[in-house]
C-alpha cells in the first residue's frame, strides 16, 4: 500500500506483467467478467480487444460500472463473445444486440449493483475483473478517471486483470476517495459528512493472490460527444434556473448552499451551463455543490469561474476537450473535485442526508409524471437507467428536464401514457420543458395533468387535452382510456 | 420531560385541555392538518369526528403517517371537510372520493414524507398537527400503537392538538425509540446500528408554545381485519420458504441471521405464518429478524414461539385479537419489539445496510417483472403505496408476493402490461405464486418473461405466451404489442 505521499512509479513491486493477448487467455471461455469504467472513461481497452480478437469463443457475461467505450461493448459484441451484460448500454452495437437479443441485457439501478454482484446473486460470483488504473502495486492499484465499482467489482473477483494506462495522468490519484461499504447486516453508516469530505484514499486495496496479470496501454478514453446547446436547451436552462432561484428562497434546507445533481447528457450539460448566471436571480449569496454522479464539462466551467465550491462524483465524463482541459492541471481541479465509488455517490442515505436537488432528463413523461428514460415505444432500449432512480427516489426535490418535442417537433415528448416507466409517479416532483415548468407536487393526478399540459409543445396541447377529457369521462384517479393511450395520436380528430 | 423512569400519569403539568368540540373549532377552516396514525393503528379520533360534525365547513389538506380509521377517511370525506389528502388511502370513502374525483388525493413513499412535508415543498406548511397519545406533557408527548410520521409532523406544525387516548395502555412507551433526523444538508448518519437497537426515547418533544389543546379519549383503533389464510396464500407461503431457505444458504450476509419485512395485508399474515417451520428448511440455525414497517399478527406468533428474535417496525398493525393479546404482556414484548419513526423504519440507508429482504404484495405483475401495487385497472386507486418502494428499491433482494389469480380465478395476476407501474423491473428480483418462483435476477426481459409465465396460473399460460409471442415477433429489449398490451385476454384465440 502506498503510504500518504503520491505514487510517482506506475509499477511498484514484482507484478504478472504481460501483453494483452497473454492476459485475455487467463479469461476462461466461459465466464463472469466485471469490468471498470464510468461515463465512458476509465474502463479498460487492450485486454477486452484482446479477448475479441481471439481465436477462441468465449460466452462472456459483462458487468461494468456504467457506460463504457467500443472496446468492450463493440467489440465484444462483433465477435459474439459477449452473451450478457449489466448495467448500462453504452454503445450502439450493445444496445443493437440488445434488442434484437444476441445479448441478454438487463439494467440496474447503479447504486445497488456493487451490493448485488457481492452478495444479491446477480451473478454467482466474478471469475475475472478488468479494471483500468493509472498505476498498481502488488495489493493495489490508483483507478484512472472514473472509480463506478471498481472495489467491489475487485473484492467480488478470483481474478485480478489490471490495465495501467499511460495515458491517464497519474495525477487523478489526487481526486479519489475510494472507501466501499462493508457487508450487510454490520454495515456502518457511511461516515461522509458532507459532499466534498474525504474518507478513504486513492487505492483500491485486493488480495495479491488475485493479481494474475498486468498490462500496460496508452490509449486515450472514447469519452463522450456532446451536441452544442440547442435553443430548446437554453431555453429549458433558463426555466430550470428561474425555479431553482424560486425554490432557494422558499426552502429552508437550502438557506446556506444548494447541492444538485444532473444526469449525464446535453440538457444536462446545458443546465448546468445555465447556473453560472444563478446569482443574479438569487435573494442572497448560496454555496453550490454538485453531488451526483458523473462530473461533465458544464461543471468544469462552473469550478472554473468559482460558481461551484464542490464536486462529488464517480466519474469524469467530459469530453476530449473538457479531459485535456482537466489532466493539464489536476491538482488544481482536485481542490474542488473528488471521485468516489458508486456505493458512495448514489447512496441514497447520503443523498437524503444532504438534501439533493435530482435532475435528470428523460425520454418523455407522461400526463400523470411517470418517466421513460430508457426505452424508446417502450421496447427499444435507447440508453440505461444509470443512477437516475437512486437521485429520483432519493432526492429532496426531483426535476425532470426535457425537449417538449422530439425528431425536430415530430413526436411530443409529453404523452398520455408512458410505454416504460423507469420512474413513477411517486418520484417525479417538477417537470422542466422550454415551455415552462410544472411543479407538481401536492397534486393530484388529475391536477399533475393539467400542469403538465402547460409544458406540453402548443401543437400537442389540443390533442393532449382531448384524451385527457375523454379519459376523465371515464373516470378514476389516474384516468386512462387504455385502448387509446398509446395510439392518441392517430385517433385524435385534431390529427 | 420524563426522565427514564416510566411515565405513570397520562396528564402531566398544565395543560389546555377541553372537549374535542372545543380543540376542533382551534383548527381553520381553510388548514393542512397533519395527524399520527399508521397502519390504522394510533390516529386520533375525536377531534377529527368533531371537525367533521362542527357546522362549520372546511377546507382541509389531511396528512395521515399511514393508514388510518373511519373516524378521519370517512367521516372528513363524508361531511365535505376534506378536500386534499396525502399519502394512504385507508378507508372504502376515501378510495371512493380520490377516485371520484371529490378529494385530490395523491399517493407518496412513507419514507420520504416527513422531509417533504418538512422541506420538501409538498404542502405550504402544517397549520394542525393532531396526534394520538397515551400520555402528555408540557413540551413531550408518548405515541400510542403507532409513532409513523408523528415526530415529523409534530415539529413541522404551527399549533399542536394532543388526544389522549385511555383505551391505549401507558405501557406502550416501552417499545418506543423516538429519533428524527434532523434538516439536510448537515443530517447526520441515523445510528443505528442493528435492528433491535433503540436510540431515541419513548417521547415526541415539542415547542410548548405550540400546544393548544388536550383532548381525552377512551376509544379502540379500528383495527384491520385479515381474513383467514387461504389454501392459496398457504402455497405462496411454502414457495417462500423454500425459497427463502435455499437462498440462506447460499446469501454470504445470512450466514447468521435472516432480516426481513413483509408488507401489510393476508398474503404477508400469511408469510409470516409460513416462517415457524423455516428452521427444518435451513442448513444451519439462523437469527431471524424482522426490519419493517408493520407488526401484524403473524409476527405476534413468531415472537412467542421464539422462532423472531427482534422486530423493528413503526405501527402495530395488529387485528383487534392481536391488540388484546399484546396490550395484555406490553412489557415483555418490548424485550423483542422496537417502535420507531417511519424516517428510520423505512431509511434506505438503514435498509441496505441490514440487507433486508424486503417481501411485498401486488395487485399485478408483467411479464418483465413490473409491479402494478396501487391501482385498480390502471386507473381505480385500491391501496397506497405505502413503504413498499422503500423496501423493494434498497433491500439487498426484493420479492413480489401473489395470488397468480384474482376474483376467484377469473383474472390473472401475471398480465402482458401492468396499466400502473409502482415498482419497476429494475426493483423487482423475486416473484412468488402458488405455482412458484420466479427468480429473476440477472434475467433479460425476455428471459423474465419465460420464468413469469410458469408461475402464472396455468389456465391463463398459453394466452400469455400468444402473448409473448407476437410481441417477441415485433422485437425489441422489452417485447410489446402495445395495441393489445391492454386487450390481450379478449383478443386471444385461447378465450
Amino acid at each position: 500500500m502506498p503510504t500518504a505521499d503520491p505514487v510517482t512509479e506506475r509499477f511498484t513491486g514484482d507484478l504478472p506483467r504481460m501483453d494483452p493477448s497473454e492476459a485475455a487467455s487467463l479469461v476462461p471461455r466461459e465466464a463472469v467478467v466485471a469490468t471498470s469504467g464510468f461515463g465512458n472513461v476509465g474502463y479498460p481497452k487492450a485486454v477486452p480487444e484482446a479477448i475479441a480478437a481471439a481465436e477462441a469463443t468465449h460466452e462472456l457475461t459483462v458487468l461494468t460500472g456504467g457506460s463504457v467505450g467500443g472496446e468492450i461493448d463493440t467489440a465484444l459484441v462483433d465477435s459474439g463473445d459477449l452473451v450478457r451484460r449489466f448495467p448500462y448500454p453504452g454503445t450502439g452495437a450493445i444496445r443493437a444486440a440488445a434488442n434484437d437479443g444476441r445479448v441478454a441485457f438487463h439494467d440496474r439501478h447503479v447504486s445497488r449493483l456493487g451490493d448485488e454482484v457481492r452478495f444479491g446473486g446477480l451473478v454467482e460470483g466474478v471469475d475475472v475483473a478488468i479494471v483500468e488504473a493509472v498505476a498498481v502495486g502488488e495489493d493495489w492499484l490508483i483507478p484512472s478517471p472514473s472509480i463506478g465499482q471498481t472495489p467491489a467489482y475487485v473484492e467480488a473477483a478470483d481474478r485480478l486483470v489490471v490495465e495501467v494506462n499511460r495515458s491517464q495522468p497519474l495525477a487523478l490519484q489526487a481526486l479519489h476517495d475510494v472507501y466501499l461499504p462493508g457487508p450487510p447486516p454490520d454495515r456502518e453508516p457511511i461516515p461522509l459528512s458532507d459532499p466534498g469530505g474525504r474518507i478513504g484514499g486513492p487505492t483500491v486495496s485486493f488480495d495479491p493472490e488475485t493479481l494474475v496479470a498486468v498490462v500496460e496501454t496508452d490509449r486515450r478514453d472514447a469519452t463522450y460527444e456532446f451536441r452544442e446547446p440547442t435553443d430548446v436547451d437554453r431555453a429549458i436552462g433558463a426555466n430550470f434556473r428561474g425555479w431553482l432561484a424560486r425554490e432557494a428562497g422558499r426552502n429552508p434546507t437550502m438557506r446556506e448552499s444548494i447541492r444538485l445533481q444532473f444526469g449525464v447528457g446535453a440538457v444536462g450539460n446545458a443546465l448546468m451551463g445555465s447556473l453560472a448566471d444563478l446569482e443574479t436571480d438569487l435573494d442572497g449569496e448560496r454555496e453550490l455543490v454538485y453531488f451526483g454522479e458523473v462530473f461533465q464539462d458544464g461543471l468544469l466551467e462552473l469550478v472554473d469561474d468559482g460558481t461551484l465550491e464542490t464536486a462529488s462524483a464517480t466519474a469524469l465524463a467530459l469530453t476530449r476537450a473538457g479531459q485535456d482541459r482537466l489532466f493539464a492541471d489536476v491538482d488544481r481541479y482536485a481542490e474542488s473535485i473528488v471521485l468516489r465509488p458508486v456505493d458512495v455517490t448514489n447512496a441514497p442515505g447520503l443523498i437524503q442526508r444532504f438534501g439533493v436537488v435530482a435532475v435528470n432528463s428523460a425520454l418523455e413523461v407522461d400526463l400523470y409524471g411517470h418517466v421513460n428514460s430508457t426505452h424508446i415505444g417502450g421496447t427499444q432500449v435507447n440508453t440505461g437507467v444509470g443512477g437516475s432512480g437512486d437521485y429520483n427516489r432519493a432526492g429532496l426535490v426531483t426535476v425532470v428536464a426535457l425537449p417538449s418535442t422530439a425528431r425536430d417537433g415530430d413526436v411530443s415528448r409529453v404523452v398520455p401514457m408512458v410505454p416504460h416507466v423507469d420512474h413513477t409517479e411517486h418520484d417525479v416532483d417538477v417537470v422542466v420543458t422550454e415551455h415552462g415548468v410544472a411543479d407538481l407536487r401536492g397534486r393530484s393526478p388529475t391536477e399533475r395533468a393539467g400542469r403538465l399540459l402547460e409544458v406540453a409543445h402548443p401543437e400537442y396541447r389540443p390533442a393532449l387535452q382531448t384524451y385527457r377529457d375523454r379519459a376523465e369521462r371515464r373516470g378514476g384517479h389516474v384516468p386512462h382510456d387504455l385502448e387509446e393511450a398509446f395510439s392518441w395520436r392517430s385517433s385524435t380528430p385534431e390529427e
